[in-house]
């Protein structure tokens, strides 16, 4: 069992990340609270005036996006808090503390806090679980909570949220008098396990565990809440409670299926539960989804949730390029449930996964200037794609920042004995290993380059074994320490390589993972790679944008013997590795007016540059591929 | 100019037609009858008992499948009135006799007739041509009338519909003090057309020329309409007028855009204008939106309009094929656009796609016993289509029907001192050249072989011109008269091969297009198909279905160098040409659980049959593609 680092000692202070970091924090945390008052998301928790008119109208659901507008700026104030404690921000406190101060004047009496009912319609609260998202937005609103609370030491907020939950606590469960609900969009679970790590009341525990235990049971809760408020569960736009993975109990569930997010949120929970209570159904339940995932239904990218229409998945191995929904809240909570698995289970199949989100379907989300975003990250466009400065549902805004605002505790966990590194980047870790303090300093050009040291400054010498994750793109690993080789063969379980001794100051590791571009092939049954290849150069996934090849990179075929090399090209966007090589393009010229004809395209050569996926659309619009022909 | 053919005179008596026309008389159009009484499409013309509740909802535009109903049995009057003159059927007329006695019945006072707002909303009847489609029913309904007529020689019914368009011309014109509207789902302007040509009175192509010259003026119609009713024009769910080629004035329209089959309606419409009122300007606009169609837009099946979500077109080049919305009823007015053209200017680029979508998009949304259909016309599956009984908005049964059941008019042209011939199958045709009966016996195999015999019988020898469509596909030609060869090199114009002379009677042409196998390529911007191949023989496009593979043909790489053969299967589905070769299929055996790997698939050799795609999915269900990977 490992503990993930507390990320407020990570600091990002050089290398890849530091510009990351320092742009979510200075750009993007102001400019979103920015657009949440200048989108009127604020202006809901004005409960001292009336309701004004609808600023998004109800969907055939019967959700207004408006019904869950709390949950918004509760996941801004995580974001934010999240940067708190190594910059103190008195402007920013104030902010959050202006809309804590809000809540709780309209909280009502008995707990209850979600500001569209609360203002619009008080006597429909708890009458559908199924379509309006009350207890996600609370969800929300408690993991802001438990994140301020934690960097400011400020109860007020905690405390709203603590009565909101005995509010919960008091209106569902499994006993006599309850309503043996569960809310249809997952959220709740996870933060109440949030909660629980903060409170250690076991109430806290129990009610997420119920609502996982709940999830599914038949006849289902949503088909009589449904008849209670006269309809017929047979008009469910969504048809099908896989939708919210409430079509059966979770531990029977075997394929991944419905809304994306809501999944990842679920799973998120199911491995929190399996690690607080010690459960291996859960876990065993956890493993066979997370198999099915990554082996039928996750893009190259990480990217997950290939259809809009249910914002989810669709069958195995339907991941269309052009039309991925692949939403980035869905690439960020893949994040979440990964770094979950690795905390009951050290394995680098989870924290891979980890590592393709992060350098790749999740940081898409966002563009390198922080203020605009993709909803959708599609793996290829013709051009039609452009990121936006906010969205109707922004949902993905706060998501990528509260991943990047924390994302020091997604490198490093720590069990009793053990100090487990998952990711690379440069940064200074304060890391508390059983009893001991700590310090690692890791300095590395990754993911543009292999070579990474880690030196540790240690107070006194300290026994613990190191674990190493060896990235699963990575074919030939060389580590030393203090100049002498490690025996991989050796010790490696699970994908992490093992190093017990006594760590003494100034001990350095040095790693090596070689990183040679890689070609990467689509399992055959994804028909729309068939015949198409990908490039990656360690963890990141490339592409060709039209900007660089001065056409649609659609047209291009790459020969498979060509040699593509590698160079970093400190212009590109704060410096990024690009891949460069000659490609073969079919000629448009020769076609005239035709459609179709009896004769081939005629081939020509063209050199490209393929740049990483993350930081596309962030120059001239144009088109953009990931997998391209291969002849 | 060119007149086409009466249908009732072209009997397809052997060949690949007989069976499909006698399927459609025998099975399609009783079949149809019963499910228009099964799902109460026929009760809406019960107006004296009170309306039912509503079987098809309100949809987000404000529009129900159920406002026009009407136009499901108008369409089904025509596609079964059809067939009256060759083969009385009591029993046929006795159904088709009943709904115009409850049409005559319900039609209001003034002449108005639409079944819901008469019965429903009288009040609101005219307030909303930009969603609500009453002109659409009507216009079908006209069109049935005018078929019956045709038929039977009763005016019971053509007369009701005369009242009713004696109506909307009193309310609809440029005049002062009538509504400036038009339908925004074009039908009542072809159907107008076909009822000047019966009775001759000037105000009925006056009418239809008035809905297409005030299309797309500005300040928009729907505009003003939507703010009588005190909405917003912004609020428009289609967001452009664009998606009714309402958007600008239809002589400077450049790009086929919007629903698919409203735009195939109003071109078939201003190619009947531009005959009747020889208007140049019209024709101009016309040929410049057939082009950008075939140039830019059209499925290699004939199918187009590649969008669910507009039921239409997008942007050029996007030609997706699992998810082609490819509407039957779209690919069945493309026939109609495309003859109409072909009357104004007898050009082989026009009966070109006549022929593409008869053999392919069109006939695909049909099945083989004749009872069920496909609304979407996919160029790939992976197994989840399914042919269907009947469709909740069942428009392309009916469609289909009729084209098949007037298909005769689609063989023949003449003029006055011109036969011209656009299609070839066998079938024996009472023509009228001038002032002389010609009959025409086409004997043939087509399309599974490209020989013809044209024998003529006539009264007495008779001078006249001979044309014949040299179709677009074939490389290799030959004809002859009575044994003679005839240089085409000579007599080709606009594809259409001219043999002037006196035609006696036992005359013979004998016509051999030559057939091999195809490959087909697409333009290169047409990224869906990058890389791939489609097989196409004479008119036919060829599909690979999943029941014959034993496997999805998406694995398929056809090599380049490969010899395909074709063979004359007379146990498939009636009898037709198959395609037979060997590809190479990607292993999927040696992926265990890998969805992404660095080293390609294995590829195995595999046989493969081709059907025809328009027999797809009438055996087992399965995966099916058109295009295939070439290597």
């Amino acid at each position: 069992r490992y503990r993930p680092a507390d990320h407020t000692g990570v600091v990002f202070d050089g290398g890849f990340w530091q510009s990351w970091t320092e742009t979510v924090r200075n750009v993007t945390i102001p400019t979103q609270h920015k657009r949440l008052e200048e989108e009127g998301f604020l202006e809901v928790l004005d409960f001292d005036k009336p309701a004004g008119p609808l600023v998004r109208p109800i969907q055939p659901s019967g959700l207004s996006m408006q019904h869950f507008f709390d949950s918004d700026f509760g996941k801004w104030i995580e974001a934010a808090s999240y940067t708190l404690k190594a910059h103190p921000n008195a402007v920013l406190e104030t902010k959050i503390d202006a809309i804590v101060e809000k809540l709780e004047k309209g909280q009502m009496a008995d707990g209850y806090l979600n500001s569209w009912f609360i203002r619009r319609e008080p006597d429909r609260r708890w009458t559908n679980l199924r379509d309006l998202h009350e207890m996600y937005s609370m969800g929300h609103l408690l993991e802001g909570a438990v994140a301020y609370h934690e960097a400011t030491g400020k109860r007020r907020f905690l405390d709203v949220m603590i009565r909101a939950v005995d509010h919960i606590m008091a209106t569902f469960g499994a006993e006599p008098g309850k309503l043996r609900g569960y809310d249809a969009h997952e959220e709740i679970e996870l933060a109440l396990v949030k909660l629980y790590r903060v409170t250690r009341d076991p109430r806290h525990l129990k009610l997420a565990t119920y609502f996982v235990d709940e999830r599914g049971r038949m006849p289902s809760y949503y088909d009589g809440e449904a008849r209670k408020r006269g309809e017929s569960p047979d008009d469910y736009v969504y048809k099908t409670y896989a939708y919210s993975q409430a079509h059966m109990p979770v531990r029977d569930q075997h394929q991944v299926v419905g809304h994306a997010v809501r999944a990842m949120y679920l799973f998120s929970a199911m491995a929190d539960l399996s690690h607080e209570n010690d459960d291996r159904t859960l876990k065993e339940a956890c493993d066979r989804l997370f198999d099915n995932l990554v082996s039928r239904q996750l893009y190259v990218t990480g990217g997950l949730g290939p259809s809009a229409s249910n914002e989810g998945f669709t069958r195995e191995f339907d991941l269309p390029n052009e039309t991925a929904y692949a939403e980035t809240c869905a690439a960020v909570a893949l994040g979440f449930w990964s770094h979950r698995m690795a905390q009951v289970d050290l394995d680098s199949k989870f924290t891979d996964r980890l590592e393709t989100v992060l350098y790749n379907g999740a940081l898409s989300g966002i563009s390198r200037d922080g203020e605009h975003y993709f909803y959708e990250n599609v793996l290829e466009s013709h051009g039609q794609h452009r990121r936006w400065k906010w969205h109707y549902c922004p949902c993905c805004p706060t998501n990528i920042a509260r991943f990047i605002t924390s994302l020091g505790q997604y490198f490093y966990s720590t069990g009793d004995h053990e100090l487990a590194i998952h990711l690379y980047g440069t940064n200074c870790a304060d890391l508390t290993v059983g009893d001991s303090f700590v310090r690692l300093i890791q300095e590395t050009q990754y993911p543009w380059d292999g070579d990474i040291s880690l030196r540790f400054a240690v107070e006194r010498p300290s026994r613990f074994q190191l674990r190493l994750r060896i990235p699963g793109w990575c074919r030939q690993a060389q580590i030393s320490v203090n100049g002498a080789a490690v025996d991989l063969d050796q010790c490696v379980t699970k994908g992490y390589a093992a190093i017990s001794r006594e760590w003494r100051n100034g001990d350095e590791v040095r790693i090596g993972f070689s990183m040679p571009v890689e070609r990467i092939y689509a399992h055959p049954a994804v028909s729309e790679d068939g015949g198409r290849v990908a490039l990656r150069r360690g963890p990141v996934v490339y592409c060709i944008e039209e900007t660089d090849l001065g056409g649609e990179p659609q047209r291009l075929r790459l020969p498979a013997s060509e040699e593509i090399s590698a160079r970093y090209d400190a212009a590109l966007l704060g410096g990024a590795t690009v891949l460069e090589g000659t490609a073969l393009e079919a000629d448009i010229a020769d076609w005239q007016n035709a459609l179709y004809r009896t004769a081939p395209p005629s081939l020509k050569e063209r050199p490209f540059k393929a740049i990483p996926y993350h930081l596309w659309a962030n120059r001239e619009p144009g088109a953009m591929a990931i997998w391209l022909q291969e002849v």
